[in-house]
């Protein structure tokens, strides 16, 4: 790892002289002493969908450590539109075919694929060997199989990458942690959490094709339940059963509409999660030997809320989850801070994913887990 | 049913007369005019627990349809006691052995049975044979056949049986049954509920002795997240699977420390609940498709809380729900009007917790259930 934050230092100097040609775009804070650490870096966008127009670019615009410095569309029409919008100049814009060319471009520090699940692998692959840090949008993929092909090549590049977890970076999930790190409620013995919501919008949107999606609620939404499940003890889940539900067979043509999983924890607890294209569901309960804690809405994109047993409220002023998990990233890349989000997060997820899968085709079976402390993060 | 209401009215009529004399403990209402509908009721209780001592014996001491008539115990010392403090004639006390002789005693009309539950049985039959109108605390027993032959009992003897729970008389529970069935949030897609305490009492209690008890958190505690399930939803699930997990099996030699289940509804809801002996969890969550209903506490002796995703309180003043059961089924029994607790569900409940064992037993394999309408109530 010496290597990979000694190359990152270098990059960053490198950078840094682009940097006063782009002032506009990457301040350098006051008072910066040595070295270009306050640099912000260049993020560019891998498809310009709803989560990119409505989270990614507004959470960019007021993030302290990078920047909306570039997008990779394949929709020509929406090119001038983010150019004039974010300031993008054309030689930042890129579609699916020149995109390995952004090799070239030291604006472009970290490429974000937030492409549809099936184009992660490929995307997140081409980025890293165009020689960029990567955020991979989650779920990480669509298989164990194209997380470690990400993996790999991300190491093999020497580049950082991340998955879009958000919540990782939102200071009410990060209570929870603090809460379950230090007992404050005694030992975890049961979690159980929601992650779900109501979809009867197009019925053609890549969601509903498996081709593209890889899988329905659980890839969606569940792997947000699974996270909640998993920061709720602290721990990765020792084994896991799982039963899918179908009620609207019609709409839910080719991907899971309603899943829930029940998993055992080595420290004793025990947890559940439902997760669900058809109801409404954002919530986490953890229940330990002396109380419990609740976050009600859970994993949306705020403002959350939260409530423990002794009668307080979990409140923090809202800030876009999205500007805190870029910046996260983003010092992680210039100062070797903690990755909230790693690579091995999104695989132990996927092989979560996989086990629950597998427990539903073989009738609800519960299948063992050997994940150790694969992803968890200790800040 | 016209026969039962015709021989009850007739019992009431008789027992009348010896009202006049137990003025003390059967007060004629004022303005009462023809019959007499407005006798309380006596009441045996049949077992001095901490839940009669604690709950059912205060709870009738404000009751308005009937009273604390009679006791029996297998513990004389308690006789004294309880004589005193609850102003018993020693005519009204039994002993398990002596307790068929109640047949002759007028001034009880009602048993109610709140010993260990493989105890319910024997008890509830005996009670029916000896004329009396039954209460058999929940879980009605430890098996379908069990129910089959306390119902029979019942209707041979002509006498009226309701099971102990006091849910179905709260009115926060009526309040969710109310919402669920006017649809003020739309239809239910999703329920969830849990009914778990952590037990680290005495190991030698009949709750974890499964000769006595039948089983563990599922008897206790899980009939009340199966009732939730089906109040919640408003009708009987069509399928559930189900899978147990032991943390601490030295204090859970023989019962079930935690279970968690997964039903199907016809209306095209999903549930799942939890309910343990190892976790905190007193939660009802109901996700219809234009919003939510919660309780929480849900299932304890209140007073419960709820709220809405309106942003409103479920809120009422606090009643003792022992004593609303019992008024509840003395009212039953005197007019006719609406047995919140039948037999039937009692014994609905227990072919679903015989589903969850069996699928247990079978590695979470999914269970079809054929009850219709069995048990549901609608007032």
């Amino acid at each position: 790892m010496k290597s990979i934050n000694r190359r990152t230092f270098n990059n960053k100097l490198a950078k840094g002289v682009l940097g006063t040609a782009m002032l506009g775009h990457m301040p350098i804070a006051c008072g910066m002493a040595a070295g270009q650490d306050n640099k912000k870096l260049g993020i560019a966008l891998v498809g310009l969908g709803s989560y990119s127009e409505g989270q990614l670019a507004p959470g960019l615009v007021n993030a302290e450590h990078c920047y909306l410095a570039g997008i990779v569309t394949g929709t020509p029409a929406k090119e001038k539109e983010w150019m004039e919008r974010y300031d993008i100049p054309k030689a930042n814009v890129y579609n699916y075919e020149n995109f390995d060319s952004i090799a070239e471009n030291d604006a472009i520090d970290i490429v974000y694929v937030v492409l549809p699940n099936s184009m992660h692998a490929e995307f997140c692959i081409r980025a890293a060997k165009a020689g960029k840090h990567v955020i991979c949008e989650k779920p990480m993929a669509v298989s164990v199989a194209e997380c470690d092909a990400i993996i790999e090549a991300c190491e093999h590049a020497n580049v950082k990458l991340s998955v879009g977890y958000r919540m990782q970076s939102d200071p009410f999930t990060n209570e929870v942690k603090r809460l379950v790190k230090e007992k404050t409620f005694g030992d975890v013995t049961y979690v159980s959490s929601d992650a779900s919501y109501i979809s009867r919008g197009n019925p053609d949107q890549w969601r509903l094709n498996r081709a593209l999606s890889g899988g329905g609620a659980l890839l969606n939404m569940g792997v947000y339940a699974i996270q909640s499940n998993i920061y709720g003890t602290g721990t990765n889940p020792i084994s896991v059963s799982a039963q899918e539900f179908s009620t609207r067979p019609d709409y839910f043509k080719e991907t899971d509409e309603t899943i829930m999983a029940q998993m055992k924890f080595p420290n004793g607890a025990v947890g559940q999660l439902c997760t669900s294209h058809n109801a409404r569901g954002n919530r986490l309960y953890v229940s330990c030997t002396d109380g419990w804690i609740e976050l009600n809405p859970c994993h949306s994109y705020g403002p959350l809320a939260g409530r423990t047993s002794d009668g307080n409220k979990i409140s923090f002023p809202h800030k876009s989850q999205q500007m805190l998990q870029m910046d996260d990233f983003a010092q992680h890349i210039k100062t070797g801070s903690t990755n909230f989000a790693p690579g091995e997060m999104g695989k132990r997820d996927m092989i979560i994913v996989e086990a629950i899968y597998q427990s539903i085709r073989e009738g609800g079976k519960t299948i063992p887990l050997d994940l150790g402390d694969m992803g968890i993060v200790r800040a």
